[in-house]
């Protein structure tokens, strides 16, 4: 699967490189080019072209949609990295380390821009354009209102699982969801493969964005004090958190209240909270929650006709929970 | 004209309000209805409408993009404020700080989102709307690239007028060309009619920002310590410096590159720079400059038969070189 991810991949990457071509002024469109060109899995565009290819669409009918995913994805990520005060991604420095805060903005404002304008890249029926680029919209929409709630949720003392799973559907999900339709929907599908490749992308997105929360929460103790250690401190509502703060009870309550969310909490408290996880079995609902996703995302592929995309997004959905980093 | 300016804010206004519901999370809906609800000139939409009805168009057809147009120049207000960190904006607290920087990002990128989302009430033929939504975008890319010129200029010592007109042009000038030519577009103007409003909207918006300069650069002596100190302590490179700097010679030439651009300049330096700005003539240069810009917009409104909106047009480029603030 993974050599036949890194394929699509690599025949995006060539698409994208031309698309995000060098302009003035110089300084604006190196910040632009930064994050997109270095790297990535690539996922979304991965996801609209095997959706496409799995209802024998043609794929060069999606490619403008694979660019535009990614644009969105980074743009998001060039903005978030802004608001975090986030010194690396993909292991190079953020945008707004290399390029400055400023520029870092702009940057992201104009990838933006280019996703919608490698959305007009979009050939054939207009009403189809049309329809699909209103899609892109809502999800730019639902991805703001996703990151507004991710940091409200960290101010505050309660969560509920379904707030929790509201936010990353919005966050995270809906752009699984959109790749996965959209490209069903360039590629010619039937209303009933379109629904399916919606609800896959969806559980996929879901699956993805749990498991990745499971992982920050299962590092090694190594790492325990750095990573964990600041999520526990900063009082992040992962799955895990959400679970173990409702499901709490007496002074293990009162010890999780004292400690999660507190910035000041020593490396001993840290790990206390860490160890209620597992002892609440928080550790393991979210690894079975994301399992079920994963059950869903496959289920929904019933109704497509096997092939080897169909393959490929069906061993995609195991590796969306069983990724090691 | 500016009460049947004020007529066309008031009934833009309604639908404005109406177009930006609230939503949830509810803060970040706060934020983004904070600066768009908080009043503002409406140039833009009353642009676009105006447009449409010289030329004897549905202004129906015009106000989604009316609302696209309101919504991209505060979506750049709002992030333009994080980024010069100003802590005013139509005599109310700027967005960053009245709900935080993080929360002001998120609410720039959604009322540029929401842009798009109103661009898709525009109703009619499909291609013309392909067609003027590309307009935005292309509109969008260059806004960005006359902020970032903006901002690399203050840290040059040398800016051609060339390059000071090419700034101003993409970070002002092109969404009030792109205002009056999509509303010609959309009220369905023959090509002559759009290329005359293209013309227009683009020397209207040149004028409109030189003389936006002017009067950051004529303020009377008791403002002459804030703002203008300023602009000159941070090497602001407005047309009359621009004009400054590339027409002053020998001593006046050194003391001119000692002082602009020198965040330490004392007052009595900064006075002698504001008096060079009159005796090099530069102060005079810029008025000029804009008035001809001025003379520009109306002439190309020449092939426009005449309506009560053509009157309104003629006297907003008037209006736009002698208004005083």
């Amino acid at each position: 699967m993974k050599q036949e991810l890194k394929k699509r991949a690599d025949f995006f990457n060539k698409e994208l490189e031309k698309f995000l071509s060098k302009g003035e002024p110089e300084t604006l469109y190196d910040a632009v080019r930064h994050l997109p060109l270095a790297g990535g899995k690539r996922l979304r565009p991965s996801l609209a072209i095997l959706s496409c290819e799995a209802i024998s669409g043609d794929v060069r009918n999606v490619m403008p949609l694979a660019i535009a995913l990614e644009l969105i994805h980074n743009f998001t990520l060039v903005h978030d990295d802004v608001m975090d005060k986030s010194k690396l991604r993909r292991n190079i420095p953020a945008v707004h380390i290399k390029f400055g805060e400023p520029t870092a903005i702009i940057a992201g404002d104009l990838l933006f821009t280019k996703a919608f304008e490698a959305m007009h890249g979009i050939s054939g029926d207009l009403s189809v354009f049309k329809n699909v680029e209103l899609g892109l919209i809502d999800c730019s929409r639902e991805i703001s209102e996703g990151q507004q709630l991710d940091m409200e949720f960290e101010k505050r003392q309660n969560v509920a699982e379904d707030e929790y799973l509201n936010m990353i559907l919005k966050k995270t999900a809906v752009l699984f969801m959109y790749a996965a339709e959209a490209g069903a929907i360039l590629g010619g599908g039937t209303k009933e493969q379109i629904n399916a490749l919606n609800e896959y992308g969806k559980s996929l997105g879901l699956a993805f964005q749990i498991h990745d929360d499971y992982l920050d929460m299962s590092s090694d103790e190594k790492t325990l004090g750095k990573d964990i250690g600041n999520d526990i401190r900063n009082g992040k509502k992962t799955l895990i958190a959400v679970h173990c703060m409702n499901n709490v009870y007496g002074d293990d309550k009162k010890l999780f209240g004292k400690i999660f969310g507190n910035l000041k909490a020593t490396e001993e408290e840290v790990k206390q909270v860490y160890n209620l996880f597992n002892e609440v079995g928080s550790v393991e609902y979210a690894k079975n929650t994301a399992m079920n996703y994963c059950d869903k995302a496959k289920k929904a592929l019933e109704v497509i006709p096997d092939s080897d995309a169909k393959q490929i997004l069906l061993e995609l959905a195991e590796y969306s929970i069983k990724r090691e980093k």
